[in-house]
């Protein structure tokens, strides 16, 4: 909420004979209904795209202050160590659970892979890219950076890039920042690093391009509404929950797939969705989901790839 | 809760003999009673009557301080990107979808629109009038209005209006605060205005009339029941849990229309409803509501006609 | 959780040598074990009693300070008035609606009454007597009397007891605190004013007394197992999750109810309960639960006489 | 999250050219991939084993300051009494309802018991010794130990082992802390003091070993997931949910368990799982799971002892 004392400066400014004046907010948003009333296909003939993120965090996690299931009442100066093994399952148990279900499936993800946890855990990054996963850069650690100035920020994701190069070979594509929150620089700084896309946006249910620097990055959209650490751990979802949160999702997207180009986002973090309960729900889903023609599931350089290609793919020329 | 100072004053001031007094709040509710028991029926012969809210939102919302999905352990001095880009569906792809769904079902709604969303995008609140939906007042912005001077507040108000007059065309006849909540002068505002009626009541599952300034003034009782800010963000519901929950009150509602004028109200976000799974268990409750003979959906501007027109209709004379 | 000083000076004196003498806690809970393992019945024949209590309360909230299904996010000094209308809805429909389902089922409940929402709706009050329902006290207002000094807490207890006999013509047989929490003089002062019973216990699925002031008072335990307020308000359960409890607490008390005396209680509150959605999830556990052979529903008023005149009741010699 | 400055810290002294130098981490992490890849069996060839806990702590609360169901807004200095009633459930109906439904599918499960529980009920405590269950420690009283020096957890330890023995003849093998949180001394007073196995681990779905003063201690994994104390009071799930939990977690464990040595941890306690409704889930989730060939139910005692010798067990050279 703005205070009162924005406000009615605000609406002392803007008295109604000068709302109207035309401007550039207008021509956006125009071009934002036209988009979305224009129908619209994926080049490859697709009628769904799904696309699966495994965040790799799990051992990349802070000494203290992080996120964790247990009650927030430890005295200071105190490890809570369960929680840590709460951490600890995500790449002991999660992650390899995760790739036999995507194997079981036939399906690629991007594996959106914290310096640190590669760093900490490099056999199961090079696993992860030995099964055909895409390496994707998530930081160098576990914190945020839309409060780096811009050289900070630049070695902060540059340092995480390195570490997955050395320890997989692959160098990442897309980026994602911690909770999604990234600086004003950032967008200038992965088109200078040399990616093609990031995912820290929400507005569409497809992906589109954006000028950067004079040349397009790819938005590939991610998901709080089919995202594990949202639904589980920030809402309190039920496993049962998720499943019908996906299937819900799904059904609405493949429907509309007839006439827009749909891409549907799901997001599995290591230690929230590598557990029995939700392997299980996505292990329905996919046996679902699949059954459908024209479902693909994708990794996200695919997509930007194809939307980079495609001269149909919107352009959102006033993004900020 | 009172404190319990002022508990102990109270109770020294109503001693058990002076409680039974005659007065105002005795006759006003065994009106209340009466109303309740006393059975009615709709002018126009239909069995339950459906009035859906599209509240027009998002590009409204202040620079800082909005509600969001996001945690809220930002810095101080940084803007969550993120969730501007959360907002920014709302208008992108949630209201185009919702349009497509009351389409779908031949239904017509109530928009509504903040005076400063639809200066951010005039086209698609044209677009919601030219479906033949119902432009209703939501204040110039995202701010509260009960805390507002008489004249700030009807500056407010005429502001948010006169956008919505230049952009679509229509002068809007019915209001909605901020969370419901008006100050003590808005009902003499509105009144004064034009205005037909107001939606910021939850006191009953039918319309009704109160007297402002001499003349009478419809209340479309509007709902936190069916409401999607309120069980979605408010309480984590899930989308199968909002369908299941529209669907009960339906079916109650439905049975009680056979002796009683009842109205189901549902409420619909730009950002949270215009998404594949709402949209989803929407579709679904229109489909099956439909099906029940006597059913109608309505804009609130013609509950409000019929309301005030009928001479049956509660009037409710001690409102404040 | 006690503090560590706390700790450490309780695990100084307790030494384990001196942990197992003989005393009366042991006493105490080798009869609590007893009274578990031991077979019981109902003296009337019934196999599982279930007791419902509507609670009537709306209309004697305070000004400020009350629960309200709205953000907690005003200023200072203002009042939150479709919060108002929320609790409005409580006597308006809800209690009136509720009043039709127990006839519908022909079952009577006890109504737990605020003296000033009796005040403010006697019509209403006079209407739940009239159709058979008990007139059971809760309080002057609503307002904590655990922190009340012995005469505070008399007079605020007989101030609400005058009113409902006023209005209603009924006296009182049993007590409710508002959220359970009656002071260390409370049973001591139902016992002086007549009462036969109170609820604010959940220790026990059956009732029993204890002896205060050297005769027995009927204890009926009252749930927050099966309590909309804690339920839906609280923890933002669904009404269909509402539902389900009910039907999974009744499945297994009627089970056990072959071995022991069992009683079954829920709490429906005029404003959370007498809403569409929740009618018809009661309504359709009432037509369930009415069907198992052997299954009653009585007023909490019946409970206690019951159990008063019942030889093997259970005695809480200990209770404090 | 590490705050800012901490971040900067770190990422200046973690230079890309020094990050992959070859250490423990590395090694560590390969053998925790390797484990999680490789096929395992229990050693009595069960598919599936799964162990129930059941949490013997009311009467074991603090005075003051406990957890309790109930708002948090009660002055200084009061006692809140239903919130007492509430933990008297637990030995009163809770332990006798659980005992029940553990003897209705002949399985033997661990109660982990508070010292001063015991005490305040020991007929309660042998009854459970007596039906076959296991007597495990969960510290003297309810307070977190991980913040004692050596010798005071040690006696902590101790004292509340002292009790289980005094009382139920039994020496406990098993330990439980207090929200699972040990201190960085626990696991070596543990091993002086005879223990076999600890609890406080969520890292894997199997048991393993850990070296600790040169002898290996079992690690017999808990779990958050099917917790009823994180997913009812913590989480707000219904017991309906609950029981859904079960069924997926068991679905997909058992699945794995054609491959893989699985165990499934459930979590019960006195007070909240000994209610109708979670014992209703329970023991459709019982039936339901003995009818699956090669399930096992076990007392953690039992799961330790094979883990210990068994030479295939994980064993987990660096835990902390």
């Amino acid at each position: 909420m703005s205070t009162r004392k924005d406000f009615i400066r605000q609406s002392a400014i803007l008295g109604a004979s000068s709302l109207l004046l035309p401007g550039n907010t207008f021509s956006i948003e125009q071009s934002a209904m036209q988009n979305s009333l224009k129908e619209s296909r994926w080049a490859d003939g697709s009628r769904l795209v799904i696309s699966i993120s495994m965040q790799f965090e799990a051992g990349g996690e802070p000494e203290t202050g992080f996120d964790s299931p247990f009650p927030a009442n430890m005295e200071k100066g105190f490890t809570d160590i369960p929680a840590k093994t709460w951490f600890q399952y995500g790449y002991k148990q999660g992650i390899p659970r995760l790739l036999d279900l995507w194997d079981k499936h036939r399906i690629k993800v991007t594996s959106h892979m914290i310096g640190e946890a590669v760093k900490h855990s490099p056999e199961l990054a090079r696993e992860i890219v030995k099964r055909g996963h895409e390496a994707a850069a998530h930081g160098l650690n576990w914190t945020p950076q839309y409060n780096l100035s811009y050289e900070q920020e630049k070695k902060f994701i540059s340092d995480g890039v390195a570490i997955i190069k050395e320890v997989t070979g692959e160098t990442p594509k897309g980026y994602n920042c911690n909770w999604l929150r990234r600086s004003k620089n950032t967008l200038a700084i992965l088109q200078e690093l040399g990616f093609t896309y990031h995912i820290d946006d929400l507005s569409r249910d497809e992906p589109f391009l954006i000028p950067v620097n004079g040349k397009n990055l790819g938005v590939v959209p991610y998901t709080l509404r089919c995202n594990d650490i949202q639904l589980l751990e920030g809402r309190y979802f039920s496993s049962q929950q998720f499943g019908e949160q996906l299937r819900l999702e799904f059904d609405q997207l493949y429907a509309e797939g007839a006439k827009y180009r749909r891409q549907m986002s799901i997001s599995t973090h290591d230690r929230i969705s590598g557990t029995p309960a939700q392997v299980r729900v996505l292990d329905e889903f996919l046996a679902y989901a699949a059954k459908q023609p024209g479902v693909k599931f994708m990794r996200k350089d695919e997509i930007a790839r194809l939307a980079l290609q495609d001269k149909t793919t919107v352009i959102d020329q006033d993004y900020r």
